[in-house]
């Protein structure tokens, strides 16, 4: 059986060209004792694979040049030597950016049973989701009542992060940029603030206007102008959790960060940078939290989708283009 | 009686001049009950009181222009209607900045009982003390067998906490200008790093060579080229207690902050701001702790001694010229 995967062929500088990226094709050498063919659904692209893109090991290996490209997928098991997982059974699993991949059995985790569409793994009760709910619970120790800012806030984790905040009693403000970002914030009760043709200052003064109080917690995953602008508005005893800085993702060279560092000393404010991959252990916890919000349809999650593996790196430079609400999937 | 204390003339931008602080004269009102009148013998500058300076509500309210400027200080008490505090006793208070001062007894305390010179509760037993020991052990959380990483090294607050470092079982590496106070640091069995004439990336590679580990703990005193080049050497899980940023307290309008504080997302660190006021009530702790090591002679620390009254608003402004080395005290 034939698999068709992505590869990268350099080390991007700056934002990665479409020319990156190489579709390949190989023959699959028949199944070892414990391993498994699936057949590929859901493909996700997500910020952090831009950090394995430049060859250098951070907290996670570097791809391999024309090797095939790794992600989160979904798929269905087409044929199987590990009797954990017959045939027809769905799965999770980090083969993604192909067709149809063959791993061995303990790289698999089995879908849970809730009534959700399978991509919702991907999502929603993937690592996007995880990633909000460890950085507003774990690293931020979100209380009832906080006043919550969220960067990035309509975006595949943001979206979530805010809602969560919201559904566990905060005070939440979002910042986000195009209009109908702002829409979808404010029509889920999330003060909406958008951070275009503004400079720190001004960025400042908005979230002043939006909660004069200041902030208990701010989530940050954007960096740059809203990471100063965040630090200007914090309460004593603020937490901030660092999910990711997509602003600087791309940049050839780094840019200076925020003058008011000294506003985590006047305030007495933390600052801490977590990686989900690390609270995994804690990802049951996590379901039996928000899988029943999910199911019942209290916890709205958007998808962007792009159909066809030949879609995939367009849908992964979209990232950085903020083109997306939500997740951004590739349906096979 | 006639008390004369130092007032400010203005709020100054950038580095203050000598000419801001005026010393003045005034006739004290007979005692009130429950007042106590103390002749002060030590009196503490600190780097904090810059902050109070600017006419801004910090962590800390600010200083009002002609009125005496406030300050830790060592006196004894020759005038009492508070029974608890009989005329002879040794007692600590913020009423410095002046020769005579007039407080009720609940702004005093009575200077412990180590067989220590008194004004060591300015210093290794006072502020400066518990500050080291607060930002090691309460914030930074250290633990037994860290790597520990310490800016302005050889100051007030930096000479203590090394040392404390050290005798918890750190390896530690200690960051300083000058030549005396990196031989000072040597012969303490600190690793000391010039960070002169070096910007970020030299002090990066200078941290590397005395560390190539990297380090669990980073105590902040300095900010600036120290923060930036700091947090490209720390280990995963690393630990930031900023205590202090004396680089940047004179300027007069915000520098850029560091262009790596993704540092903290890839290296899962954490940075925290603290004051050493909000943790007071573990002073009684700290003493217990550190009260023996200075009484059998472990701990040594340093001062820097200006002579008299007049003398207070040069020993402040030496804070921020490098030239003393441990605690700054005026004695009268």
């Amino acid at each position: 059986m034939q698999s068709r995967y992505f590869t990268i062929n350099d080390h991007p500088q700056g934002t990665p060209a479409r020319e990156l990226f190489e579709l390949h094709e190989q023959a699959l050498p028949s199944l070892a004792q414990g391993e498994v063919r699936i057949r590929n659904t859901w493909l996700s692209v997500d910020p952090y694979m831009r950090g394995r893109m430049s060859g250098v090991t951070t907290y996670i290996e570097p791809f391999e040049l024309n090797a095939p490209l790794e992600g989160a997928a979904i798929g269905e098991v087409i044929e199987s030597r590990d009797a954990n997982f017959p045939v027809g059974t769905k799965v999770r699993h980090m083969g993604g950016w192909r067709d149809i991949a063959q791993l061995p059995g303990d790289q698999l985790e089995s879908l849970p049973t809730f009534k959700v569409p399978e991509q919702a793994y991907l999502g929603v009760l993937g690592m996007p989701g995880m990633t909000a709910w460890t950085g507003l619970n774990r690293i931020a120790e979100m209380q009832e009542g906080d006043n919550v800012l969220v960067s990035g806030a309509a975006g595949a984790v943001g979206s979530l992060a805010v809602q969560l905040a919201k559904a566990k009693g905060g005070t939440v403000v979002g910042i986000a940029g195009s209009p109908d970002k702002l829409d979808w914030l404010a029509s889920h009760g999330i003060q909406p603030v958008s951070y275009r043709n503004k400079n720190a200052a001004e960025l400042t003064e908005a979230l002043h206007d939006a909660c004069p109080e200041g902030f208990d917690v701010y989530y940050e995953n954007v960096g740059g102008t809203c990471l100063e602008a965040a630090l200007n508005t914090l309460r004593v005893g603020a937490r901030i959790a660092i999910c990711g800085m997509i602003a600087r993702y791309n940049e050839e060279t780094p840019s200076p960060g925020p003058g008011n560092l000294a506003m985590l000393l006047i305030r007495r404010a933390r600052m801490e940078g977590f990686i989900v991959f690390d609270h995994w252990a804690h990802y049951s916890q996590f379901l039996e939290d928000v899988g029943p919000q999910v199911e019942s349809g209290q916890l709205d999650y958007e998808e962007t989708v792009e159909e066809g593996l030949e879609r995939t790196p367009d849908a992964f430079l979209k990232l950085f283009e903020g083109a997306n609400r939500g997740k951004m999937l590739v349906r096979l």
